[in-house]
C-alpha cells in the first residue's frame, strides 16, 4: 500500500516533514528524467519564478518531453486565465471542489492557494477544499459548483435540466461550456497527479492564511 | 429530465432515427456559433475530411474559439498519435474503457469504432464498452485496463503499489505517464461531452462491424 | 484476475478474436455436459434454428437439464413475447438498460442486436447499452427506463411516487407488473451470465448495423 | 415518497400495526383482480394450504395471470427444492443475504423465517438478514455467501479467481451453477417484489422464534 | 476473512448455535479484562437485572474501564431515556434505522426489540431492521427516519432544506438536535460494535415477537 | 439547497468573509437558548478561555442543556486526553481522517488545526485533511488511519482479519478499542456537526500554518 513511506510523525510526537517536495528531486513517483527546455518554455519558467517566486511542480513534472508540457501549459492558460464570463476566482473554486471530490493531494494544496489569495478570504479556501456545499454562497456560485461536482461524480446524469439550472442562474451557453471545461481539466489533472504521486510546492501551505 | 426529447421509438416499433447529428446543425447542446478557422485548423479539418472523410463532431463543437480548438488538437495527436510505448489500438482501448465507466455516450461510439478498426475485432469494441473484464486480454492489458480503470473511478486509492503492478506487467516509467495522461485525458473529453450532450458523426456507428 | 485469458490483441495490433464462442466448445467457464433434449426441447431448438439461423448460447448453456431449461424457456418467453402492454421493442430497451447498468457483457450483445433490429434504429441499440439518458425519448420511454434503472440499482427506494410516475406516463397497473418483471428477469439472467462467463453467439454482433 | 402511509406508530406509543397483509384485500400496490386458477395451481395453491397452513402471498400477487405463476412456480420449485449440492438451508441463506443486500422486506420476512425453521438456530436467521459477516460460518458457506453477495453487488466484477475460490470451499461447477441461479433468482423476485410493494404473510414473522 | 468462524450450520442442516453470547466469556473480540465495578456502576448494573433480567452485553464490553463506561452510561440515558419532544419509540426507530444502514448486529438485535416491545407491534421491528421505507409511517416519522438515514450515508449534504423539512413535519429546533444526536450516536456504537464483534445478548431474539 | 446563504463571493472577485462564526449569535442553524452553565461547566469554560484563549463552538453549541454538554465533555476529554497507548497526535490524526470521509466542515477545521499544532507538519495537517493516503506515514499509522477510514465507510465489512492487521502493526486490544472508539466518536461529532451546521471558531484557519 504505502511503500514509498518513510517513517514521519511517530507516536512520540515528533515529526520530520511528512510531505516536502522542493528540495526532493522526487517530484513525483516516476523517474522521467527532465529534457532541455525549449525556447518558449524556458522564458514561461522564467516568467513563473518572477512572478510566482518558484515553478510549480507541475511544469517541472511534464518537463521531460516538450509537446507535453506545451500542449499542458496551452490548455491550462487559456481555461485559466483568458477572458471568459467566469473570474479567475471561479474558475479556481470549480478546481477545488472538482479536486476535493476526487481528493487530489496536489490540487487541492496549490489551487486551494489560489482561492484564498484571489477571494481574500481564507475560510473561503478551507470551504472549498472541505466542502464547497458548506459555504455561504451566492446562488450563482452555488449552481455553478453543484453543476461541477455533479459533472465529476456522475457525468452521465448530466442532462438538458442541469444546463437550464446554470442558464436560470445567469449563465450564458459560453459561460457553461466554460464551467465543463474547467470542471473537466481537473478531472484530468487531478489523475495524473495521483497516479504519479505528484508532489506541491511547500510554499503554498502558508500562503494567504 | 429529457427536456429536449423527441418521440422516436414508439410502442408501435416504429421510431425515427435517435441520435442523428451530422445534417443536425445540433452538435451539442450549447448554441455557440463558429468562429472562422484559422489557417492551421483549416488545414487540419480538411486533412481530417481526407483521410477519415469527416470531421470529428468534437473538433467542430470545440470551433466556437481558435485557441480552445488548438489547444485541444495539439493535446490530443500528442496522447493519442505521438510515439509511446503503448500502441494506438492500447490507447484506444483505455479510451473506451475509460469512457464505459464514465459512460459517455460520444466517446464510447467514436472511440468504440477506433478500436474495432486497430485491431480488426469487432467483438473486442464491444467488450471495451460493455465490460473489459469480459475480454479475454493478454496480461499487460488487463493490468493497463485496471489501472485506468481505478483511476478513473477512485483515483485517491492509487499508490505505489498499483504503479508496481505495471512495472511488473513489463511498462516503464514513461509508459505509466502515458497510460495515466490517457485516462485522464478521457476523464476530460467525457465530461466536456456529457456537460454539453455532444452527438457522435453518425459514420461511426457501422464502421468495421 | 484473468485466469482464462489468451493473449489476443497485442501491442503490435495484430489481434486473434477476443471474444468467440461459437466454434468453441466453451460457452460458459463451467463445465456442466449437457443433457439429452427433451422433445419439447429438441423442437425449440429446431424452431431457433429455423427462424434465428442459430440456438443461442444462454439455452445451450441450460441444457445440463431439461427441468431448468423448460423454466427459463417459459419464463423468457411469456415476459418478452406474450400479449402485453408493452410491445416487443419496449421489453427489449428494458432488457438492455438493466443489462448496461450490471455490465453484462452476453445480454449487451444479444439484447442490444435485439433493440437495432426491432427499432430500425442502430444507433438506438447503442445507446441503450451505453447511456439510455443519452437518447432522444418519448415521455413514455423514459419513464420506463428511469423505473427500470432505479429498480436496478436500488431497489429498495422504489416507493409509490414512482408506481404513480409510470402512471402518469400512461401505463396501467398491469403494464407496471410487466416493467418490474422484465427488469427483474434481467437482473436473474445478468447475473447467471457473469457468474458463469457466458459468451454470446458471435452472429449478434453485425446485426441491423 | 409515502403516498400510501397511514398513520400507525405515533408519538405516544400507541400504535396500529404496521404492516399487515392477510386479511387486507392489498398484496401489492398494483390493482390486478385475480384469475381462476388453473387446476394445476388449484391443486398447488391446496398443497400450499395443507402443508404451511396459507398460502404465500408472492403466489397470489401473480396469480391475475396463471401462465405467469405457473413458469414463476416452476422455477422456483426447481430451483429451491429440487436434489441439489446445496442443502435446502444453504438455498435459503443464500436467498436471504442476497434480499438484505437488496433490502427487500417480502422475501427478507418469508425466508428469514425459513432459515430460522431450517436451522434450528433462530439468531441464523436474523444474521442473514442483518449482515451474514458477522455469523460464525463454516468456510464452506462463507464463500457460498461472499460469492453470492458480490454477484448481487457487482456483477460485473466476477471472474474466474471468483469461481476458483467456490472449487477450494469444495463446490462442484454444477454447484456453482445453483449458487448463481439462486441468487440471480431472488435478485429477480427482490425487485418484483419491491417494484409492487409486495407484502408478506404476518404468520411468518412468529416462526421458529 | 472470518478467522473467528467455528463451523456450526452444516450441509446437512444440523446446526449448533450461531451466536451464542450469554454463557461465552467472548462479549468481543478483544481480550480486555473487566475492571471492578465502582459503586455507581454496581448499582446501575444491578438495576439492569433487576428491570431487564440481564446486563445488556454492551456495558459489558465497556466495563474495562470505569471511566469510559461511565461516560457512556451517562451519554446514553440522556439521549435515549431523558425528557425529549421525541418519544422513546421514536428514539429506537432511529437507533434501528440507523443501524440498518451500518448493518450493525448488535444494535440490530438489541433495538430491534425494543422497537417491537414500545409499539407492540412486532412487524415494526421487522420492517426497521429491514427497510423502514416500506413500512406504513406517519409523515411526522417518516420525515425523522429519512433525516437521520440521510444524515447516516450522506451527512455532508444536509443542508438548511433538510432541517425545514423537519419544522414542516412538526419538530421544533430542539426536535432536530435530538434526532441527530440519537442518529450521531448509532453511528458511533454501530462502529465500536463492528469494530469489536460485539455479540448481543441472546435474549433480545425472542422478545415481543 | 442552500437558503441561509448571504451573498459572499462575487465574480468581481470582492468577497467578505465567507465563513465566520464567533462575533455571529448563529454557531449552528439551531435557535436554541444556552442554558446557564452549572459550576463545573462554567469552570471547564474558563479553563478552556485560559489554555486555549476561547471556547471551542462546540461546547457552546452544546450550551442549552448542562446534561449534553458535561456527557459531551466526559466523553471528549476521556477519549482525546486520557492516557492511551495512542499518542494525542494519533487520536487527532484519527479524528481528522475520519472527518475528511464525512466531509465535515467542523470538525476538519478544529482538528486539522490540531494536528498541525501536535506535529509542528503544517503539512502534515493538510494531508490528513485532504487524502491521508498521500502522507508518508510509518507502517503503524498507516495501518491505524485504514482501519478507521474502513469503519467509517464500511463498518460491516471489518473482519478478525482488520483487527489482526493492527495487532501485526503493534496495536494492544487495548490499542484497537481506542482506535475504534475515537472513529466512532468523531462519526457521531460529524453528524451532530452537519445536522446543525455548526460553525468553528474563525482562530483555528490560522493556527500553526
Amino acid at each position: 500500500m504505502a511503500k514509498r513511506s518513510k517513517t514521519t510523525a511517530n507516536p512520540a510526537n515528533k515529526a520530520r516533514p511528512s510531505a516536502a517536495a522542493d528540495d526532493d528531486t522526487a517530484i513525483t513517483a516516476l523517474k522521467l528524467p527532465p529534457a532541455p527546455l525549449s525556447p518558449d518554455m524556458a522564458a514561461y519558467f522564467a516568467k513563473c519564478e518572477e512572478k510566482l517566486g518558484f515553478v510549480p511542480n507541475v511544469l517541472k513534472a511534464y518537463a521531460f518531453d516538450m509537446t507535453k508540457l506545451s500542449a499542458f501549459v496551452a490548455m491550462y492558460n487559456d481555461l485559466m486565465l483568458a477572458p471568459s464570463g467566469l473570474s479567475k476566482l471561479e474558475r479556481e473554486m470549480i478546481a477545488v471542489a472538482v479536486s476535493a471530490r476526487n481528493r487530489c493531494y496536489y490540487c487541492l494544496v496549490a489551487h486551494g492557494a489560489a482561492v484564498r489569495q484571489l477571494s481574500g478570504d481564507p475560510p473561503l479556501g478551507e470551504l472549498m477544499v472541505m466542502n464547497y456545499r458548506a459555504a455561504r454562497l451566492s446562488k450563482r456560485h452555488r449552481a455553478m459548483l453543484d453543476f461541477a461536482a455533479k459533472l465529476t461524480a456522475e457525468p452521465w446524469l448530466i442532462e438538458e435540466e442541469d444546463r437550464e439550472r446554470l442558464r436560470r442562474a445567469g449563465f450564458s451557453d459560453r459561460d457553461i461550456w466554460d464551467i465543463a471545461a474547467v470542471a473537466g481539466f481537473f478531472n484530468m489533472t487531478n489523475r495524473v497527479a495521483s497516479a504519479t504521486d505528484m508532489r506541491p510546492n511547500s510554499v503554498y501551505h502558508g500562503q494567504a492564511r
